[in-house]
């Protein structure tokens, strides 16, 4: 590597509903962080604006000829030659032509990635999937998307869309998801999943913990309340982070079964609770994997978690 | 491409339970092919040494340095680089170096390979997967295999296990696999998987053609019965074939949903009765598939079908 070559950076922004995250990066490193709220309530302009005003602060006092382009991770569905955000559903987006606007704002070039993706990329880079060549990695967050390494390249899809495996449907009987169908992984396992899970057996007067800590509003059954029910030793909890468990080892297993990976790689909020839902996950798995495919080594939390957008975002220059 | 190239063969062989058929293959053609019984009750070196005297008068004629080298596909799980075959319950075989006894007795190169990747490989390079970067190769036979082509390369996987699909569980509380474990999608849609749930329900006794066909012995469902009964509007047995083409459909779906191929081919004995299956597939395709991806091309027929096994193994050179 040249002197030239460690002298340069690129930008990774993670754009999500609530924040914006540019970080000026090197090597893996993120050397200045910015964070700005979103608010897509203004429109899309606005949120572009923003954008590029926490890149400007990022980056200053760098010279721009050092500066190799800017990466963004977005929820949604990409565009990938143009940078454009097809549908985004948090931030209420359709065809936004974001790496074109955001390129005219800052004079630099722009290549804009789904942020599931963009994780995948960081783990591959500098986390969990580093020197790997097959991996899978699940972020279960309030969905659950994925991004999968094969022979050493990235999978996107013939139409970009390669990942969204919180849609495969686990069970056509199994309780509604947010997409329309019935089942879906994402309906079983990810943070909305979990809560709607437990709010429905509220409904049915379960007894629990949870109906004294959410003072009778179902709308404050959140994830912290779960797991906080959950340390307390309460039924319904456990029960509800078990079944999320479950229905992930028998993804984690088919996956195993499937592809035969070095590894899959479990990341997103969910997993602040995994101390309730990976014993459930291992037993899930070696009850639906294959007997000649019994391994240890069959899955790892991910490492880059919070700064995985803006890691791998930048990664894309 | 030089005039010499064009006259070197290579030669495939098929390594079934029952028979061994070896192909002298040019440009994906096979311009002599030679078909031996296995009898694999001979025992391993009887069925090595009928394979090298089917390639010997597959050969005759042809100078030794005009062959590149002899593929073989096999029905079980192979070592790739040494090219023995671990294990094939069919030929009741465990740990036989095949690659290297094959190569001593005809001082040819030997690349043995698994025969459902030997069946993708054919797809691949001359048929529905021809000029593809990204697609699945489902066979479904007496079991269920696949092979996977993904950024223009097939799958192996870290232990040369990937593609066993027909072990993924579709339902935790299904039937009974051969493999020990619960609702694999080879429980419900091989061709094993259709005639065991036909039996299970003659045995309760279900009104069905099938009975007076068989005359009461069970040991005579074939699916070549079943399909005979189908054809009759027989409602057990079009609904078992409904049944197999619903869980073919999940599975096709799900594989879209997840890895976004640009095919999904369908091969193997019993799609011979696509007219019963395909239907119920593609209703459950529709019913599992994300919206936005809703696509016409989604699958397509497998074209090399009983030549693949030669074919795709004689494109190991």
């Amino acid at each position: 590597m040249t002197k030239e070559k460690e002298q340069l950076f690129s930008v990774g922004i993670d754009l999500g509903g609530t924040k914006i995250a540019a970080g000026l990066c090197r090597f893996g490193v993120i050397e200045k962080k910015v964070v700005k709220p979103t608010e897509p309530g203004k429109g899309a302009e606005e949120v572009i604006n923003t954008m590029a005003a926490a890149v400007s602060e990022a980056i200053s006092g760098i010279p721009r000829e050092k500066i190799l382009g800017i990466g963004v991770g977005a929820a949604g569905q990409i565009e990938p030659r143009t940078g454009t955000v097809l549908y985004a559903p948090n931030l209420n987006w359709s065809n936004v032509p974001l790496a074109e606007r955001l390129q005219s704002l800052l004079s630099l070039r722009v290549k804009v990635t789904n942020d599931v993706r963009a994780a995948t990329i960081a783990e591959f880079n500098y986390g969990a999937g580093k020197g790997l060549s097959d991996f899978v990695n699940i972020f279960l967050g309030t969905g659950i998307g994925s991004g999968f390494v094969i022979n050493g390249k990235i999978v996107e899809g013939v139409t970009n869309s390669a990942g969204e495996i919180g849609h495969t449907c686990l069970d056509p009987n199994g309780p509604l998801c947010g997409c329309g169908k019935k089942g879906c992984f994402e309906a079983f396992s990810s943070g909305r999943g979990i809560e709607n899970y437990v709010k429905s057996m509220l409904i049915y007067q379960h007894p629990s913990e949870i109906t004294g800590l959410i003072k009778g509003d179902l709308n404050l059954v959140t994830g912290k309340v779960i797991g906080e029910a959950a340390r307390k030793g309460d039924q319904l909890a456990l029960f509800a982070l078990e079944r999320a468990g479950t229905y992930l080892g028998l993804v984690v297993a088919n996956l195993h079964t499937m592809l035969n990976p070095q590894r899959i790689i479990l990341g997103g909020g969910v997993m602040s609770l995994k101390e309730f839902i990976l014993p459930a996950m291992l037993k899930a798995v070696h009850h639906h994997i294959l007997p000649l495919s019994k391994r240890e080594e069959i899955f790892a939390l991910a490492m880059c978690e919070n700064d995985a957008g803006i890691l791998g975002s930048a990664a894309l220059f």
